[in-house]
């Protein structure tokens, strides 16, 4: 290793990397960041080398630091392993809590309250197998009151009584979520997409949000509104993962690798959600992550599957499996059968638009008007809605999940659903599994009848719910949509083939009495459409789709309607609901999906502009301590260049405005002899100065002595390139090694909207 | 848009980026790489953007033009679907072209002498259920010529004409490869890691390559080495990959989007040679891609599924799988059961280090002494000494992936293998699927020594034979390797806990007649352990081997041993066997993974250093065409900083020693009055000499006005950082503002090497 000359090591090695050294001790706040303000990643990775650094060289000094440099590099798997079985159980307790809540609205058990109708039904000898979801011991509400089970008034007795159930639970989310923790509310894939980025929103993770969140998740989902468990479940997951970082420094004191758990816990949130391991990583590194080093990857797989199995032993579904809508089909897919499932992707991909322009209308008008100070009245009048026009149809009266489980099924021998009275043949034995199709009976008809009212309203109501202050997701809603409008497409085509089976398209494949159409992958199909068109995610969304199969087969089907949705929905607006939420909310996002193609310089984009009066700046051995003063104080820049005179323009460093506030600060109180005439020094020796002259404040160790430059002739995609890939917070703009001008993250960002012609001023923070 | 002054667009936007808009015509080559060159990430970025926004501004002029455009933005789907349906071809052809050339070895088909073993018994109609691999038409080599299928004279004459045939296939093999395509000898995955991390190697992804590889590949596997096609297939996609990348100058004219390309057809590859799309992705991203955008993604999972589907619809296998060794397993595996899953990683690790050290100790001798001249010989004798070893034990004589394939499988009813020789209870009923565990029989016995004979040739002869002169794959052996041990512990717990399931830690699981151990999941347990030890890899592994199985129950199994084997093998050494070959041969190849944790600066690690001359400049006007001439004779560096004067030390850009060669000889060729004297400007505007002075050469066209800087104090970690993400081909290094020195790729990896103490002499190309 090559030193120079006469410097000592510390003074020498006075990058950003090891600013910690010395400053630890003096000014305790050095190196962290304020509220709603953006992490500089080469920094954080540079403190956390050091630390690393430090560890490693005094593991060789005794056999205690050995071993806590050991339980250090073992402490990510720690935290993985806790996020795993955390997020799990959390996961599991959601789902027997909703399960039981949901069912409370319409009823109780009478030999334990605690069960839920199946739970009931199921532990009672007096359940036959034709009647499963008949018992003695479950009874509703009108009959345990009134003692009539059915007619007019007990009708009206569980209509009432369903209604009130609902507007108490939605009240209660509402409520708890105002009063006790604001960020609890709406899916926070948002958010968590612009933490991850490296944004500070301090008490977003915290613990008191993930207890609301739980709490309050399910009163919103047992409420039956129109909104899903699984957007939040990431959010909760990434509540456990801050939560266990604070357990160790590693991460708790480093804002960049805190980010490499959260991206895995967002992964283990996803697993939970969907029974979908690897789709949850996937949906980490496609979706929500920004830095997702291949460390990353092995440990979110693992936090993943920790999670995956955690819930499966807790096994809320009494299947023995992770979801309530797994499915085995039993037949394949034919070739002419891609264009049902490709007009199910257009299905998809204008659903998507339509979802995003309305809900995104709809919650800006919620920010700018009146609106918006009610929110508690906003809650109780859509349940309200929801409930009255949700009841009188059976497939929007139970919970969103068990309709899509049922959409998502096949029709088997021993199904008793409306949805699979087909008019059998008589002649023909009943198989287990591979039933032909057959003509559709009159429950199929009626059942079609409220599927497409089920569409309808469905389609209507949750653009008004996603975005209200309660917790909600929009996986399940928008998959609702897609795998209603699937199975009444599958059923279509299946009575079609059955029907028509001398057409020419079906010829081929479809023989009388053979199984040729499978209404449930319809469903299945439709549901991927309709989520990738809200959502723009491809691969994961497959994955999760086939990780709910199992099979291979139908990854084709899936994928074509994916890719489909994906490019009609493309066609109307780039970006999906949660881009389009970044974008409402004004968070610094720079996407890294978004390609920036326009011709334009950094000399374009940097600060000052022409007009503006010239680059504040601090020399490195002629402004006072009371020119400094003044220059934080008529100027809100988040930083200074240090230059060699004003007049060379000279660059030598970069020094927080924070760190320049905190160490005059500091010296104020501490050092003698620092006054405001004091001349502050960033060169690496103070002159000797007469005994008359104040003392000077030496600060080159809070100077940054690598800032990042680029040219002015640098084309902008370039320097977008570098502040994504790097993380920077800001970069200097040089000519022929003359300082010229500065590019934030912010200019950058507001340079991209402009280019876009999108509104700038959106972009509130720093 | 922000304009500067006066001057034109044309010159005012001269960075990287527009490069190419004006030397297209004039000097041709500009823009591409010499061999054994380092591409520039950042400048191959720059002019696709360029190149994209004059499509897009020409696509408004007319219809012609705006279906040009569109057919430009779907090349990039086009491309995959090719290179998915040509992979899957190929893979489909080589799989039964091998399963054809394999069984020559042992005899011939009468009915059909093209039909493979199978296939001819298959078509028979005189086939017996129990004796499924006899058939009349069938007829072993010795039965042919001499009439006797028994006997010690027909074992002797079979066992010569197998010899025969394999140094037949693999001096085919070997000449081959001389002969034609040098470079389509080994995997292939070590140069495809340097060639996606920006490297030129010109040929190597070319169609000679792609058809030679394909012929050897085949004869190579066929001729019985302990090698597999998997790594090779990876090779053979890429190729495939490459070749319709030249069919639209999008892709052919840009090495950075050609990698993208070549990155999808890495994940087809893989997804073909495991029947694993999901797994090649991950594949791609986890091992061998460098720069992996979101859209690589989308188009990697496009590519491997039409790869797969081409594949299945080809079903070379004939049981409609992907892979010969797909597997469904019946039972779950227990807690306790996860002590020998441990077991066989720390084993897999064990293997991966022994074989990693011990074949790069080989190719090493190789490559320094007499042997690496006679690799026909090397071939031939290896060849010889495998087929005379592996003809007498029946696990080696069959084809290394039927052994996995029979090792993977569990005992069913049906089963007439030697392993499943297990002695039935008389009372018991044979039900298809749950069989109970039972004692095994003398067949059992004696397999088991044969396959601890077979596990130890395997074991020495894998060593040998990677790294030949032929096209080899290491996944196979490595897999048969962990496969046989697996068997081997698996059959001794399964009888272990059938004799003692009164032993406590068997009593909680395993009651008797129960069916509690899967000896084929230990040996596919252990098949991930020793392919993770030797590769590193552990999500893509986990994945493929999930797909092979296709159930969510056995990952925590397959995961705990990837990740044990990973752990114990990285304790030996951090390189798995790709980046072990990487720095043998010297490929300047800058790792993801390895972290840089040293504290050292770029002024340690720029040149020139103290005791060197000053680095090398031109100056923005004062250079003479005679002087930029003896510089380029007199040096080789890959090209010059140009700066205001020596005195000053101002940058203002830099500039390509190709670029300059060919510009110089250009003007000296076309334009009049450039001399030996004339100057050199790299500035604006030259300007106006007196008519006596010779004509000055304008070269601010070639300028490359946006060079990359750092600051001497610049932390390496973060140099290397910069590096890495941006794929830089060289950086320059300031202090306050003033020129120092000039930090190359290579540079900065033989720095690496050096904290290393690793040979920094070895890394040979620039």
């Amino acid at each position: 290793m090559h030193k120079l000359g006469g410097a000592t090591p510390t003074e020498e090695m006075n990058g950003a990397g090891n600013l910690m050294d010395f400053l630890d001790e003096p000014f305790p706040d050095v190196g962290t960041y304020e509220d709603f303000h953006t992490i500089d990643w080469l920094r954080e990775k540079s403190r956390d080398t050091d630390r690393h650094r430090k560890i490693t060289s005094k593991s060789k000094e005794s056999i205690w630091e050995l071993i806590k440099s050991l339980l250090d590099a073992w402490s990510g798997w720690v935290v993985m392993l806790l996020i795993g079985l955390l997020s799990g159980t959390l996961a599991g307790v959601i789902d027997l809590a909703v399960d039981w809540m949901t069912d409370l609205k319409e009823g109780v058990c009478l030999s334990a309250f605690w069960y839920s109708h199946e739970q009931c039904c199921w532990t009672s000898n007096e359940t036959t197998f034709d009647d499963r979801d008949k018992c003695p011991q479950w009874q509703k509400w009108a009959e345990l009151m009134t003692g009539h089970a059915e007619g007019a008034g007990a009708y009206v007795l569980n209509y009432f009584l369903y209604i009130l159930w609902a507007l108490l639970f939605s009240f209660l989310a509402v409520s708890l979520v105002r009063v006790f923790a604001p960020y609890a509310c709406g899916s926070g894939i948002p958010e968590i997409k612009t933490i991850l980025s490296g944004f500070i929103i301090r008490g977003y993770l915290g613990k008191w949000t993930l207890l609301i969140k739980t709490v309050t998740l399910v009163l919103a989902v047992s409420s039956g509104l129109s909104l899903g468990k699984e957007g939040p479940l990431v959010h909760v997951a990434c509540c456990c993962g801050n939560l266990f970082c604070s357990l160790f420094s590693k991460y708790s004191k480093n804002e960049g690798k805190r980010r490499e758990v959260l991206s895995a816990a967002a992964a283990a949130g996803v697993s939970v959600a969907f029974g979908a391991p690897i789709g949850g990583v996937l949906f980490s590194l496609e979706e929500v992550s920004y830095y997702f080093p291949l460390k990353t990857l092995w440990r979110s797989f693992f936090a993943a599957l920790v999670a995956a199995f955690t819930l499966r032993s807790i096994n809320p579904f009494g299947n023995s499996r992770l979801v309530l809508f797994y499915v085995e089909y039993h037949t394949p897919w034919y070739m002419a059968e891609l264009v049902p499932f490709i007009l199910l992707g257009v299905f998809g991909g204008l659903w998507g638009t339509l979802f995003i322009r309305a809900n995104i209308a709809w919650c800006r008008r919620r920010k700018t008007t009146q609106l918006g100070k009610y929110p508690v009245l906003e809650v109780i009048a859509v349940t309200g809605i929801t409930a009255v026009l949700a009841y009188p149809n059976p497939y929007t009266r139970r919970s969103t999940s068990e309709l899509i489980s049922e959409l998502f099924n096949d029709c088997g021998a021993l199904e008793s659903s409306q949805l699979c009275d087909y008019i059998n043949n008589p002649n023909m034995s009943r198989p287990v599994d591979d039933i032909p199709d057959r003509p559709a009976g009159p429950g199929v008809y009626n059942a079609l009848w409220q599927l497409a009212l089920a569409l309808v309203f469905k389609i209507v109501i949750t653009i008004f719910t996603f975005g209200m202050k309660i917790p909600s997701g929009l996986f399940i809603p928008s998959m609702a949509v897609g795998a209603i409008a699937g199975r009444i497409v599958g059923i279509a085509v299946e009575q079609m083939a059955y029907h028509h089976h001398d057409w020419i398209i079906f010829k081929n494949w479809c023989r009388p009495g053979a199984d040729c159409v499978t209404p449930g992958l319809y469903a299945m199909v439709g549901a991927a459409a309709c989520l990738g068109g809200v959502t723009r995610m491809t691969v994961s969304l497959v994955v999760i789709m086939f990780e709910l199969t199992g099979g291979l087969e139908y990854i084709v089907p899936l994928m074509a309607a994916a890719v489909t949705s994906k490019w009609v929905a493309d066609a109307f607006g780039k970006e999906g609901i949660y881009e389009s939420h970044i974008q409402l909310n004004g968070y610094p996002y720079l996407d890294v999906r978004d390609e920036f193609t326009h011709r334009t310089l950094a000399t374009d984009v940097m600060r000052p502009r022409r007009s503006e009066p010239p680059l504040a700046v601090l020399t490195q051995d002629t402004t006072t301590v009371e020119d400094v003063e003044t220059l934080i104080k008529d100027t809100d820049y988040n930083g200074f260049p240090v230059v060699v005179s004003r007049e060379s323009e000279r660059l030598i460093g970069f020094v927080q405005r924070r760190d320049l506030t905190l160490a005059i600060k500091n010296a104020r109180q501490k050092q003698d002899g620092v006054v405001s005439s004091s001349v502050v020094y960033f060169t690496e020796d103070a002159p000797q100065l007469p005994a008359s002259n104040p003392q000077p404040l030496k600060l080159r160790r809070i100077l940054n002595l690598s800032p990042f430059t680029v040219t002015d002739h640098t084309p902008m995609e370039t320097v977008v390139d570098i502040f994504r890939k790097l993380g920077l917070r800001q970069c200097l703009v040089t000519r022929s090694g003359r300082l010229l001008g500065i590019i934030t993250k912010k200019d950058v960002l507001r340079h991209m909207a402009q280019m876009m012609n999108q509104d700038p001023e959106s972009i509130m923070f720093n």
